[in-house]
């Protein structure tokens, strides 16, 4: 397959970092999500990432992650080690992906880049590269172009995209009139009674140097900053933690969009951030309880929801939708409508100066 | 303490056995219920039971538990080696009991003996050795007495004592009419509106002689096997497997009854069975959520329930009336509703031949 739909000067930039507190104990900030096999395939998240785009890009991919995890990446990967950046500290999401652009750039002025979280799920892989496709060819024309995500429900998890009028010339590919932010339930609902409203996945393809471009606009100090790094990379320790920390949707996904330079291909691919142990139960196979883990190991009655176990023998009685993740040092026990509430007890275990179990 | 009450010839007799297979993965086959310290008061329940009969029997104690046990009580009790019985098989109570009385009526025609099961909790022990004290003069007039539990509540998991006339003479001993079994929710809310029940503990003190008598009469081959390894120790090995397997509360206790053989003392003094999770809840101080073992590992936010930890932190969040049971190679998750159900784990693994884990 590699090969045959490969598309000549596109690279994957895999911006990979977040702690996934709401999927502790499993992910810790030493062992974040993106490196953990937490749909129980063999393959870690950041390893499902590249490997659902390397028939598109073949080896072209840079990883940005933080210094820490560095390591862990590239023994995760068969990259390069020059295509694997650790940021010294972490700047949010803009720098990260405008450090790729401005390498990219640098290398090849004409580069377009997609870039991917490192920790989402896709289920529909096929549907997912077709709809790559078509933003590359997009992106070609000189635009931003986001994925947008047909909405599964009315989530008040992610922000949304509203569709414009059809770009000629393409199949599917709409421009971006607004993006907003997370919306309430009712906001939501109404969002999707229209039909004119995508969620807003975080997936951007576009030129490196349009971005740039762009960001210079409204951010200039931060994309001369990542040009001058990527011209000298020695500039590195100097001048990242100056970086202005900004979500890549704030610094240039919507100021571009109000000047109609965001275009979307609407996808419907099965995309899920595993945001919650709710998610990941959602993602995984099987009826009753679902289990991550030595499935032999796991003995349900009259139960129902997301058992992981680390090794020993895990016995629920009689509870729904039950949570009981367990690990060498610490166990979680809550249930799908408290999911969210995790992150709480990350909290708490930091205010204890429990550091060692976050 | 020790003296002031105790009773010249009064003996302690003390069945341990019992799997409690409801409290797995804490009771296992190879150290049950009776061997645990269930309360976190640093000392097990069987070391609670002799000390709390301490006071009133010195080290007058016979402990009868299976052979396999043996070793784990002497290590656990402070008691001559040949006051700790191994029994080759489980028998059964009467067996246990009557091993014991026979033992004690052969060394004294006229000692009496009360037995008490070595895996329950009693709060008020000053309430209890009172009950006890006028239960043995009671019994010193050749009855079998029984401590007659006052019923918090219509439980159908025990017996129940229907009270008679008082007996003349004693403060608070009534007559037995007759033992019933574990009634059903209607008829135990019945029987406690008459204010004439009470709940069988199965805590009897009787001379031995008489108990023995009276198991002469309905089961003569019992009774003679009994005195037979009484008299011969080296008897045990070829008569103790073919004894009758029979409860003290069928073999003795009800027909005795029948006859007006049987008093009771009625009491309230804080009986526990500790016979699943939920008595086990109940029992432990504290608001909200239980915990058994190191409170500092455990973390609960918005929930109520019992956790009992082995050295992992525990973090329960949203759940009421939770119960989780963490141990070296078993957890167990459920909730109070289904404390019950829990023998239902151990049937399961026991099928799977998971016999590591009973």
């Amino acid at each position: 397959m590699k090969g045959t739909l490969n598309i000549d000067g596109f690279w994957a930039v895999i911006p990979a970092g977040g702690a996934g507190t709401r999927l502790w104990p499993l992910s810790r900030a030493g062992a974040p999500k993106f490196l953990l096999d937490l749909t129980g395939s063999g393959r870690t998240l950041l390893q499902q990432t590249l490997d659902r785009l390397a028939p598109l890009v073949g080896d072209r991919a840079l990883v940005v992650t933080g210094a820490r995890h560095r390591d862990a990446v590239c023994g995760q990967l068969d990259l390069p080690a020059a295509q694997v950046v650790g940021e010294p500290s972490p700047r949010d999401s803009m720098a990260a992906i405008g450090m790729a652009a401005a390498m990219l750039e640098r290398d090849d002025a004409d580069a377009i880049l997609g870039s991917f979280a490192a920790d989402h799920v896709i289920t529909d892989e096929d549907a997912f590269r077709a709809c790559i496709t078509e933003a590359v060819a997009v992106a070609d024309t000189g635009v931003i172009v986001t994925l947008g995500i047909q909405p599964t429900g009315p989530s008040t998890a992610f922000g949304y995209l509203r569709l414009g009028d059809p770009v000629g010339g393409f199949a599917t590919a709409r421009a971006v009139r607004s993006f907003t932010e997370k919306p309430d339930a009712a906001t939501a609902a109404e969002y999707l009674a229209t039909g004119e409203y995508r969620w807003n996945g975080g997936m951007f393809v576009t030129r490196a140097a349009v971005l740039l471009d762009e960001l210079a606009r409204e951010h200039p100090d931060l994309a001369a900053g990542l040009r001058a790094i990527a011209a000298d990379p020695a500039e590195m320790a100097a001048r990242w933690p100056a970086l202005t920390k900004i979500a890549i949707d704030h610094a240039v996904a919507e100021p571009a969009a109000a000047r109609g330079m965001v275009a979307t291909v609407p996808g419907s691919f099965g995309w899920d951030d595993v945001g919650d142990f709710a998610s990941l139960g959602a993602l995984l196979p099987g009826d009753g309880v679902k289990v991550l883990g030595d499935r032999d190991r796991v003995l349900a009655l009259d139960s129902t929801g997301l058992v992981a176990t680390a090794g020993r023998t895990v016995a629920v009685v009689g509870l729904d939708d039950v949570v009981v993740v367990d690990t060498g040092d610490a166990l979680l026990v809550t249930d799908r409508a408290h999911a969210q509430q995790v992150k709480a007890v990350v909290d708490a275990l930091r205010q204890r100066g429990a550091d060692h179990l976050l």
